[in-house]
């Protein structure tokens, strides 16, 4: 089953917003196993509409449409839809109590206007907006399938999942659908992941297998057609199992186990507590911690240190420290871990100092520099690297540094 | 003159990347006023590719691919101009020794597949890649305008400016090019903003006004076509003043001035210090600030203080104010503003204590309860407010609103 996807709205042709609608779109049609051969984004213009919509039908099964459904002039998508197959608009009883309902509890009049959002081609029916006021289309049309969703997020997510989903899946059969599930790695680059699984990857057809990088992660995806999700598994178990005997400690976790959850787990675990003192990444480690529901379970204590007598007050690095090897040293961030550590009482102390930059770099201590330390009751380990970046990309990356050396210590690695 | 994006790569029907590029290059295109009428989206697919080169070419001046250059079997574009133009693909010795020298200075060989890199449509001509191997293509076939270039952003970026844009400027002419300010607006609502401009907005046609809405932020867009910035400058100035005029303290700044960005600037001023004390936004407010560079003029210190015990042995917050009111309460907000402010002897002491959720709500305090205080020598201001929203978006909203808490302050307006 091949499917298009058409983006509408003028402030898409303006770069004003981002589509990760069509992103979003085209992840749920690949993990149901529906082809997204093509996608068009169109402004709100009736005649550009109605020829993308041809278009589309002219080469997929099913074609669909985001965006253009609100009540205004611009909004233009039931029209093109009805221009492009020639089935005009009829108004649906139904849609209109429902909207005048709406309306009438919120004390609000109905403009002439909002009552076009109850019209559709005819032939076709609504789907249900829960989220908002303007309900979606679906026509079927010469055997092709057309549905239209409303743009704002929300609202298009709702009524993918309710309403498209399960259509195209019921269409598809059960043995069509595609499941998927993704290793994260740490502390490993592309190019080993490659040398590592590469004849796996090129020798494996069902599960396929394929890799991904981002800045700060490598994602390995399994994928493969099943009858249901426990079959799915039983053909994912043996590769996993072997990926994670190749890759060891570097498998993070599986779909959404990012760092800070699977941190946060193994401290639960083991009944342990963290306290975490940040120079460089300023509160980043401890605002990415506390992203993650329950972490007051076992993350006590965040402090940013980022005035030399915060480190000196609140952490007890000793004046000789900051004086003999500065703030951005091995010394100092040794002293800092086992200062909030022992400010918070917590099993776990660990602390970032460095130099986000632009400025304040030396020949000796360019930008980029940091120490990561962590500290218990068996000790402290601090690790240096340097890691030139913008701001933004050097404090992401030194959280993940610093959670990563935690996670090794909490297995027992360092 | 009509512009087409098309940007080329199966991971993006595949969603596994958000297509930010195809933003970044509308928005470019708006701002020197070339009108983006439509893109494409295409995967690595010859014939497919092909057909929508010659698409674009039917109605739009300039058509600009983006992805596909690469060395792979998979990377197409090349080829495909080729093919949409009949145009034979030609080496040109200049890029193959670069890639070559590239290649020495590196000890890596170079494969035949890499060579590809160096062809181009004939009668076209390459854009210079400094940041990576791959070169831009540049055509012009029959008066229209055929640019390729490369996918990864920062490539893709630096070449479009560096090579693409200069181009279509000096096409357009000075006085074609658009320039654009944007306002943007703090504590007020896009209904309220529409209520107080929508007679200027809708009387206005040089410099035009738009409005944009996020969750966090409203914006106001002043745009306008102009020789120069010194021109644009003059024609957005009476505009502004009377927008400001119109909606005040509502008026965050212009452009890239964020709410970090200008409490960091009134602190400056001021000769002011800051120090956060943070409950339920995690350390979120603390990283924002030190996402500005130089924020180690006025930000001393930050404590995340996840657990009671933190809040008493280092806020000093009351043991009774915990048992009698709670953690989330305005008595125990005012203690920690209090006490972080002394704690590092800054001018400002800022704190938030709230229930983010899923977990941890009552009848009495509901999840998106929210505290917020800032204290300083003229005494301690504490403001409530419920935001019920998932975990992240709750974070985000009450650090904007502590921001806003503190520059009103800072600005004597509370």
């Amino acid at each position: 089953m091949k499917s298009e996807i058409i983006s509408v709205g003028t402030e898409l042709l303006l770069g004003e917003i981002v589509d990760t609608n069509a992103a979003y779109l085209s992840q749920r049609m690949a993990e149901i196993g529906v082809d997204v051969h093509q996608r068009q984004t169109v402004g709100d213009n009736l005649q550009r509409l109605t020829a993308a919509i041809e278009t589309a039908l002219g080469r997929a099964d099913v074609v669909i449409l985001i965006g253009g459904l609100g009540p205004t002039d611009d909004d233009l998508t039931r029209e093109a839809i009805s221009a492009a197959t020639g089935r005009p608009l009829v108004r649906v009883p139904a849609s209109e109590q429902r909207l005048r309902e709406f309306f009438a509890a919120r004390n609000r009049v109905v403009a002439e206007s909002n009552l076009k959002q109850c019209d559709v081609p005819s032939g076709g029916h609504h789907l249900e907006n829960v989220c908002g006021t303007a309900p979606g289309v679906f026509v079927e049309h010469e055997g092709k399938l057309i549905f239209a969703l409303p743009g704002p997020p929300p609202e298009f997510r709702e009524m993918l999942q309710r309403s498209v989903l399960p259509m195209l899946r019921e269409r598809l059969g059960p043995a069509n659908v595609l499941y998927s599930r993704s290793l994260l790695l740490t502390e490993i680059g592309e190019s080993q992941v490659a040398d590592m699984l590469g004849d796996l990857i090129s020798a494996q057809t069902d599960p396929t297998i394929a890799m991904y990088a981002s800045p700060a992660l490598v994602r390995v995806r399994l994928a493969t057609k099943a009858a249901d999700q426990a079959e799915a598994d039983r053909k994912f178990a043996p590769l996993e199992a072997h990926i994670r005997q190749v890759l060891g400690a570097h498998v993070l976790g599986a779909d959404d186990e990012t760092m800070p959850v699977v941190v946060g787990k193994l401290l639960r675990e083991r009944g342990a507590t963290l306290a975490v003192a940040e120079s460089c990444t300023g509160g980043l480690i401890a605002s990415r911690i506390t992203d993650v529901a329950g972490a007051s379970d076992y993350f006590m204590t965040g402090v940013v240190a980022y005035a030399n007598e915060t480190k000196q007050r609140l952490l007890r690095v000793n004046e000789s420290t900051l004086r003999d090897h500065g703030a951005v040293s091995e010394a100092c961030a040794r002293e800092m871990a086992q200062g909030v550590r022992k400010l918070s009482g917590t099993t776990y102390g660990l602390a970032t100092t460095g130099i986000a930059g632009p400025g304040g770099g030396t020949p000796e201590k360019p930008v980029g520099l940091v120490y990561v330390a962590v500290a218990d009751d068996n000790g402290t380990v601090v690790i240096e690297q340097t890691w030139p970046s913008t701001r933004e990309q050097f404090k992401a990356r030194v959280s993940e540094m610093a959670l990563a050396l935690l996670r090794k210590r909490l297995l027992g690695a360092v």
